[in-house]
């Protein structure tokens, strides 16, 4: 009988998993520095709640399904939206500015390429409370060092939606065409975008992109425009702080970003290596989506990484993955000997990773074995050895033996 | 707009998360000193994957929905079939013994009680190649020993399903009564049982449960039954290396497991505290549903924790978790310090946990913030300090504060 992974899902192999919890565990930590504390949602929600906000983008790819009481979940296919839920229905009563992170499976049923999977995992976090550039700059110089962190070098570019959508609701453009708008310029769509605006303004204001120069640029299209003149200064703060911590950047106001709840700044990192899912980190500003789902109004902004793309661009970038080795391999040479190898075996596993054979198999299956999956060491048990309290250890690497008390291999293989 | 989690899930909390990662960490700690490597397969399987032999209890209880192709896909209910699944397609050249262990979520469309989730994780690993009684005890002591490493006193059953097994066979029971005869053990439904079979023998065999003396009496029954008496050898041996490793046990001959798959040594693990559901680990070996995938006959052997079960023992017989808190909080007392004090606490986080206050506030809201959270100290950032170079710290166990030259912060917290 001939079983198969599901399409567009992986297995994740030993190896994989050791890089991926290298991967992990250096990012992890560099947010727990900022105070970032991990939480876990559920892996499905009520459809409804990624049904308000989180754009078609997302809402048309969902794995979604039935309960027994008719009522439609899904499988995530982001985590902003139920850590907004969770707040509401947990966390509001916390201390802010409230730092939440999070690492977990995310669905999205698409057509699988490289570097997409239907089943993809992010890491990513959320900084409720705080309204200020302070809070922005902070996400953005965490996402920057926690890359830095595991060696990946990364572009940077920052947009802002209060700019854009700033000029659109001063030319008092319709707010569903405004989305369209959005989704066109995150698509890169400019057949699209003209069918919805002949704007030259806008056409000019998501064309610039560069160095601090843009928001002098911007400026002079947008002088009458108050809250496009806000963003731009909000722009400016951030990356007047960006400069300060000495972290490069590309100002970019035609990023618009496929959710729709991002109200404020916006920003993506990419990296060499992945072809055209080079896009390894999104984020923003959201203020208006927890007050949606808990009644009172708290500003947020957060990223996410896309963790797959990260490790597998370290694993391009060769980046080496520290790995927990095998120690010793435990070898009794004879049945009569076995449990006393026992009791070694589980002397030495206080200190060392060690294997015990289990396979009953002669010496030279078990030196084989101990070198395909190379161990250091391989401690051999015999009788004659024993009855003076011996061993004898073989270095694997240098396949020099020699013949060491019971009491004494701990010593010896340090 | 009010969403709520669906049914029979969990939001985990900050805490929550910190008690979760702590014992997966020991746990695993435990799992990799014996060799083995984490791996990962999808959440979602192709259903029949689990529908060959995972049981009825299982299969009646999954989250099944169809793709865009009409094939059924389901959540999975559990992982060893899956850790088969890919064995068979990634794994099966691999050296063996294959040592394999996971961490992840299990979905169950039950009723949800104290301690049964919808969403639930388990822990577990598969011990793949190996058939002798060694392998079994290995694997025992690997659960006893992890639940061990956390603090936690639990009590360990053993059994074997050879013998039951070999003695309907002996019978000449049809397989598919079989079946149900073991369903009814594992559900402990003597009604359901007494309408399957009238041998007295078998009733006297799963009520045996004690130490060593259960294999003599046991044997009585059996003497002519070759399958029978094999298992209980097997079972001899495995209890033999169990009391060399000072890990005390029940014999319990009624132990029957609700998954299909079993075919030798099973056991079960229980602590107090968590009333019904006190059943916090079960495993046993499965010799024959490699082959079912692969087509090669793999033996094998492994258990799973109920993961939740077992932080809320550990929660309940109060076991502590190491929590990394927060070292400092950054106060700038005014805008014109501000980035003189974003400098200092990206210099303060090369080491410890720091916190920068992102909320523009007051310096006595920033204390009553950093208290709030347990921060252990505060800097605090003023024009008058940073002109000789120095800030204020404040211890906030004690309240004292003390001026610090910059260069001396990082010192001074230690």
């Amino acid at each position: 009988m001939k079983t198969e992974k599901p399409k567009g899902t992986r297995d994740f192999t030993p190896e994989d998993m050791e890089s991926r919890r290298h991967v992990e565990k250096e990012i992890t930590d560099v947010f727990e520095r900022y105070g970032f504390r991990q939480i876990r949602t559920p892996s499905f929600e009520h459809a409804e709640l990624f049904e308000i906000k989180s754009g078609e983008e997302i809402t048309t790819h969902m794995y979604a399904f039935k309960d027994k009481k008719d009522r439609t979940l899904c499988l995530r296919p982001e985590e902003t939206a139920p850590v907004c839920r969770m707040f509401a229905e947990t966390l509001r009563t916390r201390p802010r500015p409230l730092k939440l992170y999070y690492f977990d499976p995310m669905f999205r049923y698409e057509e699988p390429q490289k570097g997409r999977y239907r089943e993809f995992w992010q890491m990513g976090l959320e900084l409720i409370g705080p309204p200020g550039p302070e809070s922005d700059a902070e996400v953005i110089s965490i996402a920057y060092e926690s890359l830095k962190r595991i060696g990946l070098s990364s572009a940077l570019e920052i947009g802002h939606l209060g700019i854009i959508k700033g000029f659109l609701e001063d030319r008092k453009i319709p707010e569903d065409t405004q989305r369209k708008i959005l989704a066109c310029i995150d698509k890169k769509d400019t057949e699209g975008l003209k069918k919805l605006s002949t704007e030259k303004t806008l056409f000019e204001l998501i064309g610039l992109a560069g160095g601090k120069e843009v928001l002098g640029k911007a400026e002079k299209h947008l002088k009458n425009c108050d809250r496009s003149m806000k963003a731009l200064s909000e722009l400016g703060e951030i990356i007047s702080i960006l400069d300060l911590l000495g972290i490069g950047y590309l100002i970019n106001l035609g990023i618009a970003r496929g959710l729709e709840y991002y109200t404020g700044m916006v920003f993506e990192m990419r990296v060499q290596g992945l072809g055209a899912q080079n896009q390894i980190c999104g984020g923003g500003r959201y203020d208006n989506l927890i007050g949606l789902f808990s009644g009172i109004s708290v500003p947020a902004v957060g990223f996410a990484f896309g963790f797959d793309r990260v490790v597998e661009a370290a694993q391009f970038q060769k980046i080496k993955t520290p790995v927990r080795g095998i120690d010793v391999v435990v070898a009794p040479v004879s049945p009569d000997v076995k449990k006393e190898a026992l009791k070694i075996a589980a002397t030495l596993r206080k200190d060392y990773v060690v294997l015990f054979d289990l396979m009953n198999r002669k010496l030279g299956k078990v030196l084989e074995y101990a070198a395909e999956t190379n161990a250091r060491y391989v401690v051999i048990v015999g009788s004659k050895d024993l009855a003076e309290g011996c061993v004898t250890l073989r270095d694997m690497k240098s396949g020099v033996q020699k013949t060491v008390k019971i009491e004494d291999i701990g010593g010896a293989l340090r």
